[in-house]
């Protein structure tokens, strides 16, 4: 086959992953058929996030759809394309490379699969895309991916339906590789923190993890970055560059597969990479690190509604070699002249709310109080979501000053009798910055991979 | 003191624990002053659940409360009762204890706290206390305890407001000694799956966590026993009983501080004891033992939206001598007729869904084809809870007759890009009987302890 190569020759030697991110107009190629998947669901998907670009669907089967002239075939576009999402038939792939060649595209993302996952004629297929784009410098993602999203000029390259809601922007960057971090699967509509950049890999015949890593690298909006690799392309490489990142930001890595990889996990550790176990840790640790700042040392405080939570937060933060600090004398006196018996072990507010009715009102101090105290780098705090009472508002009130209070990390787990409620001030909390995790020993494990990470971050250069 | 026993001397002889669970008649002794903890919230809980027994306030304030009469004393009323609630100061607690003796009570709970965790002259008083019922053969509970739930007899004795919904019944108990296991803490009413007991130990000046298994040992509507217990009084006792409880139900363990406790650990496996690790965990694992079978193998299926899960799976899996199971030639022909290359490692839902407008007909037979494979013990099903179609009653129509299908054990963990929807997914399973655990991984581990359990149980005479 003979292709005209337009492109320049510099692939690989320059990231530019950027027209994967911030396109100024895309092509969507595949029909147009309504279906839960497909051309149909980008189009929609796009258009209610409202992406500023251009959209052009290219299809056979109609001249309009949503209000935007359908073309034939790329060749019938005048304008430029900085992108084309495709979701076509694999035998018709290298066509369509060809004519991304010709109109000069940068970049695509192949949707389809049934390409190296299924037979050897289609191996050949992948084969023979990943030459035309070396050949013409296009960068490839996919094929079998579920996109790219990118809030900040809401393109969301997302080939299904589901009634986006719109997604808080913020400093948090995914990468996965198989579909399971897009958002039809996990809810970022919902979520109370914000994502910068989130990007599916798929079977990842061109673009890898290293690419993505070096484009969050320099991406500023970008301030934590969550992958999910389940194989490495280039480990040397891979890792070259996450030595480099991980100083300049937090890079959180899971990997499945690792029961036998203490060998990668040494290496990671070692290049700075915070190494995670659970698939929901993906989408819950960097919420500390996109929220609070890392704490200088190994103490944290503990403010409860119950004594409970000590003996628990005292397990876990033992792996991460955390302690419960010890308050100073100082401290403590000054608690206890908010309300005798205030503080034994830990800071328990239970006695304390019975006593007083307007407990709230000593509730700000009691909190100054215990993050003034030198003795603790970071305070954990166990809060009631109690079913009465103006308390969502107080804590509204009382968080949103608690900034100027102290510059330590402050990290929450929220209990209470009713589901509602629980959710109700989580997601408040979460809105002022504050990360609430979903269980007690999670909040401590996100403490301790912080401290871990200022650990490596102090010995670096 | 002087104290005129007139109850029987079997003080410990007779697990006379029933009165805290089942009783006819409960007086409440403390100030009805309203408040968010108290006499005030016990009454209006009971009231509000429609618990059927006799209430006796016990108050010098008022004459009648919230419809009931309100006695200046436990020797005012005439009628037998059998257990106290007392939320009284803990100089008055001699007192009242050598009422209970005059007029034969054989149970009370003793919700007030200062008492051991206060100074010495309040300890003496709860030593006191202790010394009257073993003389007496008065059965304490607490004090600084959340009470009892009962929902076979709606008896719910808990000292805070909390705007009750009605807890569903079920067979799970669950036993604690921090007010955490209560119902201000998680919220029971949002829950969808059954409780039988719940009991919060509190100091465990007498009735402690021997006593309470042995209670729910011999407690028919108790299937499974969760225990969260900080100090275990009695090792031995304990240990010993629990060989014997284990055998007929599973009993799980929450024991925090373990960190230097293998001694403990390994006593506890001896006897059958399925540790847990984490708090939500007490909540989470007891849905397997309660709704499944336990499975009689190791080898476990998977049936998914997504060729994902499997490597993380597997990795969970292997911490509990899990594997996937290889599916059998004829099983893996049976699923290529019903769709070509439905199954490759794992039943990959996906691509069919892409490909079958209808597949959702087909997918009872996938389901039946896969659990009929000898070569599965249980079934791991990871589903997406799709923003469209009519899949919410689909899947309760599908899973309502799963059932007559399979014997076999089933568990899920569903994800999805709208919240709710994965809420409504989830609440409607698990009211059919299928466990949904909050996480891939909490659902492997569920597997692998009831396995563990499986093997020790076929080992035992």
């Amino acid at each position: 086959m003979q292709v005209k190569v337009s492109g320049s020759n510099n692939y690989l030697e320059k990231n530019n992953i950027v027209c994967f991110f911030e396109p100024q107009s895309v092509a969507v190629v595949g029909t147009l058929r309504e279906s839960y998947f497909g051309s149909h669901a980008i189009i929609k998907n796009l258009l209610e996030v409202g992406f500023m670009g251009k959209i052009y669907p290219i299809d056979v089967s109609c001249s309009e759809f949503m209000g935007l002239k359908v073309h034939a075939s790329l060749k019938n576009i005048s304008e430029k394309i900085d992108l084309v999402l495709a979701i076509v038939n694999s035998s018709m792939i290298s066509n369509l490379m060809i004519e991304c060649v010709e109109k000069d595209v940068k970049a695509i993302i192949i949707f389809s699969n049934s390409f190296l996952e299924s037979d050897e004629g289609k191996f050949i297929l992948q084969k023979e895309v990943l030459e035309i784009a070396k050949r013409s410098g296009i960068r490839v993602i996919g094929p079998n991916t579920a996109g790219i999203i990118n809030t900040g000029n809401s393109f969301i390259s997302h080939p299904y339906i589901m009634g986006h809601g719109k997604i808080k922007l913020g400093g948090i960057s995914l990468c996965g590789q198989n579909r399971m971090i897009s958002p039809h699967t996990y809810p970022f509509a919902d979520f109370h923190y914000g994502i910068s950049k989130v990007c599916d890999l798929g079977n990842k015949s061109d673009v890898d993890e290293s690419d993505i890593l070096e484009y969050l690298e320099n991406d500023s909006s970008t301030k934590v970055i969550a992958m999910h690799i389940e194989n490495i392309r280039d480990g040397k490489r891979f890792l070259k560059i996450a030595r480099r990142v991980t100083y300049k930001k937090p890079v959180l890595v899971l990997k499945p597969g690792r029961t036998n990889e203490q060998v990668f996990d040494a290496a990671c550790k070692q290049a700075g990479i915070i190494l995670l176990e659970k698939f929901s840790e993906l989408f819950e640790i960097p919420k500390f690190f996109a929220f609070q700042p890392l704490p200088k040392g190994n103490q944290f405080g503990i403010i409860s509604y119950t004594g409970m939570g000590a003996a628990l937060a005292a397990d876990e933060g033992a792996k991460y070699n955390l302690s419960i600090a010890k308050l100073s004398p100082d401290t403590i006196a000054k608690l206890n002249v908010i309300s005798p018996g205030l503080c034994k072990s830990v800071v328990d507010l239970g006695p304390l709310m019975a006593l007083k009715n307007d407990y709230i009102s000593v509730y700000p101090e009691i909190l100054k109080v215990v993050l003034e105290d030198d003795n603790i780098d970071c305070l954990f705090h166990i809060l009631w979501a109690a079913p009465m009472g103006p308390f969502l508002e107080d804590y509204i009130k009382i968080f949103r000053n608690l900034r100027s209070v102290s510059q330590k990390p402050v990290v929450i787990w929220v209990y209470g009798p009713r589901q509602p409620n629980v959710y109700d001030l989580t997601c408040n909390l979460e809105d002022l910055g504050f990360p609430v995790f979903s269980a007690l020993e999670t909040a401590i494990k996100a403490i301790g991979l912080a401290y871990q990470y200022a650990i490596w971050k102090g010995r670096k250069p």
